[in-house]
């Protein structure tokens, strides 16, 4: 039996309560999971949530999350500030973490982060859900076996519009102590798959802009904002290839768009999260005139789908990534496998993030180490 | 505390077991949900099915799952020529029925189905989850709010390739014991969403074909195919809305096609089961030169999407209607509210099956009831 | 050199006269054209429309270019109810007749338009130009060369919105004088795809209905709409393929669709005359984690696309199908050859329109012939 | 009357020649149109085209068009190394130009035809006809009317599949003396698209790549590749607006692919030349559960498609674009007014081009002026 531990309960919060609760009947191999120990910043909160998560205790004070014996495993959910005192905090007791993305604001406490997970002798992941899909899995097979050739090229392209409202207030996304912009808060996604596919970016040259330079603020007056919501890269990949990475987070009627053009010497891959039951490929070694790009329906034989349903085309929700990652994680601590992003992953990500920043900054290439 | 018995662990046990752990970390609101009793085929298999999807006890007896004071509710989700028997045993013993679809082979026991849920005082229940998705939740909404005007005319396709490959042999599907082919096993689905958007079908003029006319059979000598892969029947609603319905269970790419066209006075809404988080609609009365068919994904502000994810178009799975299904079915027990098909509306749809089998058989019109 | 005559300016008119401007820039191998003259109701308009399209001659009379001795061919564009006369005038003098859809009014009219044309030695051709297209062309290349094995089923819709709006007068096009409405006005199209990928309709059930069954006429009282907007029928072709053929001309958001789903026992292929530069098609014979419906953009190994564009994916437009076709037509008068539906084959796709008729009228099956 | 002479008779001079073909009877209201003199590089291919498109004289020397006393218009649809000779010869015999892009392989050389078309007092334009497009037009009238707001971002692709294949042999485009690559070839078009729609690039910081280093030359041996198939560029337009440009000539799959985004305060447009018929629009402002891209299918309350087609929907081709071109430089010339690029603003676009060539060998953002 395996007993976990959940600190914060928002959007992520629930996305770990909801896997937790279905990693078991999904995959039917896991060890036994037991909802332990729920931590949130007021026991009435907690109390609640406990009840709606099937959580058996509740703390208004995450330590005791992070103390309770019984506790092996512990989602840390709560905003990026509290990452590293929390996942440190968890190494030090002995527990597994599970944290969610990205791992702090800046890159000294990611590497403090990185350290202690080295360390630990504990398996520290993080929450990149996107790279858990049938379909990227079922990309990253496809390249593995070679099926559009040398890859040459690479498009990707994140956009969500929460921030494109020009009419909303200042928020606190808008000042620099929230970091960036959209860099941190989206470019690391993109640079997961990334990762994931292809391994580390060699090089970036990055240009970012504010579609709204000011912001009204509570109070009327109006207030200069600090952090840019679009941000784009040339990249340069250490297995040279070549390409280029977009960030929108005030890209009218993009909701969760992540889309991804591979060209190889034999054929192009096409992807889009806002249908991430679907891959496109493209092969030149189709038959001339019956030459096109397939639409491929996430199936059975697209693992891990047919855990969730045995039919083909059927879909997989944004939930079931978390699901496949939860699986991915006891893999990891059961056996040393298991398809996720530990600590020290996490670091090249979010170096490479900085990379970009640094590289607007002065308006030149940046090598990435 | 509401404990649960489950009898079957296919395609749909699965998925109802998936949907009992979930429904509470997604809804919140839930009453206690105990797993108690899973039954199967023989206790060796029920043991190992218990295990994974989470059950205290297992039976290789559906009836002791029937049986157990435990256990007020039991997901029947065996083959349809079971669910008669199992329904009628559950409802004696006085706990409620959630049964996968269509109800009975026959119309008589489908009859005999409803009868004695209407007698049991015990909310009976359809598993028919495709009417559950928010996107055809916010096409009712559309139609109730009169967006497209009055509809008059209506088109519904059910497509899927399970018996597409021609040299596959011949199975217990191509058997006429098996029923009519893919109108039992297909029509319900674009028929639930009639009657869940429309109301009930007044007449219907159906026309069933064979695509493959022989098959092999296992020792390799041929025989003759006497069920139906494909069906297209002309209908009238009750509220005198004209159109088409169409199943084909051999039509190659197709996986999980349920394709709707409803066309109003004032503009046309679109859906696709395979891409079931997106909705088109066309409004007749947007400004000219910007008229379009527009595919909003869905979003929070399509209930119940936001119970699982806050941001909008990240998608849902076919697992998650399910869990939308269950908490209709739990709201229904509590408050006799529930958007749910019981088995008094469900023997409606299998009606209308059947007299599209006799309207093939006898090639006129026929009136539903 | 080759004279060519044309009556009638509107919107065939127009498009008959761009394809004789540029079918010999298109294809270089016609015999030379010569605009020779062209008939309009009266003088004035028929001057000002010779001297846009570069005809020599104008005149405000009809049988002046029938009876001009340098016209070789008559284009005939006017209303159905002009065309009887005018082809049979036209073939009476000589002359090869290219005449729009649909032949006429009543069957026995086009009756009697097949049997002139037939005994006049000339050729007389239909202007179904949708057949035309380097898709249609494609697509019975794939059905002829069994890519998807054996068809067995068919579904084809063709619908716009011109008729959608309710609050729009009544208009001869409610008239029972103008036909049956939709049947006329557009089925003809479907089936003469028909015509040209399968052959013969040999039975056919159809319903028709009005979305608006009263109108508001032109002094402000209602008036009974007579003619049906919408007409659905389940069909079976001679070759033993089952089906289904619609078409709506009140399809709010339709503007020139005519979707097309053919399934056979390899493969699926699907159109939308909305995109025609792209056929989709799946094959079972992909290997299995690769398939889907691929999209092929016509290009140039998809005759004769190659005559406009020497480069794949540029697109053809509406007015080039047309340019096909006169060159498919004056193949045929040169050699016998040509993809064109002459006024025989025409008489077949009119028989079957009026079998629907008659099929709506007595609520049953009508066999064709 | 005007008299045309044409120079080149491949993919644009045949373009060119169905448009001086067709562009009266589309229109109707151009001066009458005169094929006078068509040349080759001989006399017998002259002759031979002479007659496909309809010119009455043909040479084998491309001056004798130039000097022919009849010819008033000269379209140079010649290989871009002679267009300079060519346009600079017409213009000093007192001809309109109307020439093939890009201008001229150096930017010396295209400075020079500006200044000659600006002395001339003649109209000389480039073929830049992906900006005559009505999706073009109408994306330019909803950011005129401020449908989107104000637009802050903008990504721009232009992708074929002409070179990608990597077995092809080392080709004169490989060469360095044809130029950068995909720059020349491709980046001209979204730069002529980013000239109509938003003014001139004020700086651009550009990185191009080689997805075959080497390829093999006739006689088998390996030869170093020179120039450049994939090139994308960090862009800031005049107007503050910033953006992205890709150009691929090797990315398999895509076939005439334009794809354009622009984001505003209020909105979204895409575009897609592959489907150019179409424009998507999102709209803030929809009612919130509403929102979506629509996908407007071009019509005649999209000018000028309804001098093609009365119909909504039914789509124009590649060619069509060359007549509205030809349309447009009959207006420039008669009026002063019309929609074209002329030798001044395409001198703008060659600058562009140059100093993204020069911004990748130097790996720095480059100033356009």
């Amino acid at each position: 039996m395996i007993g976990v531990g959940l600190i914060g309960t928002g959007f992520m919060g629930k996305c770990h309560a909801i896997a937790w609760n279905s990693v078991q009947a999904v995959f039917g191999d896991t060890p036994g999971v037991q909802l332990v120990h729920l931590g949130e910043m007021n026991q009435e909160l907690a109390d609640r949530k406990a009840g709606e998560f099937g959580f058996a205790k509740a703390s208004g004070d995450w330590r005791s999350v992070i103390d309770d014996p019984q506790v092996d495993i512990v989602s840390v959910t709560t905003p990026n500030a509290f990452h590293k005192e929390m996942a440190l905090a968890a190494l030090a007791a002995g527990k597994h973490v599970w944290c969610e993305k990205p791992m702090a604001p800046t890159f000294a406490e990611a590497q403090e982060m990185a350290k202690a997970a080295a360390h630990s002798g504990k398996v520290a992941i993080l929450g990149y859900n996107y790279i858990q899909s049938p379909a990227i899995r079922h990309i990253k097979s496809l390249l593995e076996k070679n099926v559009i050739g040398i890859v040459n090229h690479l498009r990707i392209e994140m956009d969500e519009d929460f921030m494109a409202d020009g009419e909303a207030p200042f928020s606190w996304r808008n000042e620099v102590s929230a970091g960036y912009g959209a860099l941190d808060d989206f470019a690391v996604h993109p640079l997961s798959l990334i990762h994931s596919l292809f391994g580390r970016v060699s090089r970036v040259m990055c240009d970012m802009s504010k579609p709204y330079a000011v912001r009204q603020n509570a109070e009327g007056s109006r207030r200069a904002v600090e952090t840019y919501d679009i941000a784009t890269a040339l990249i340069h990949l250490e297995n040279g290839v070549s390409g280029s990475l977009h960030v929108n987070r005030s890209a009218w009627g993009r909701k969760g768009r992540i889309a991804v053009q591979i060209f190889g010497s034999k054929g192009t891959i096409l992807f889009d999260q806002e249908r991430f039951n679907e891959v496109q490929l493209y092969l030149s070694s189709d038959e001339p005139a019956l030459q096109g790009f397939r639409t491929m329906l996430m199936a059975p034989n697209h693992a891990p789908y047919g855990q969730f349903v045995p039919a083909p085309g059927h879909g997989l929700g944004f939930n079931d990534l978390k699901i496949i990652e939860c699986h991915e994680y006891l893999r990891r601590i059961a056996t040393g496998e298991g398809n996720v992003i530990d600590f020290g992953d996490g670091l090249e990500i979010e170096r490479t993030v900085h990379a970009m920043a640094k590289s607007h900054a002065s308006q030149r290439w940046i090598d990435v180490r």
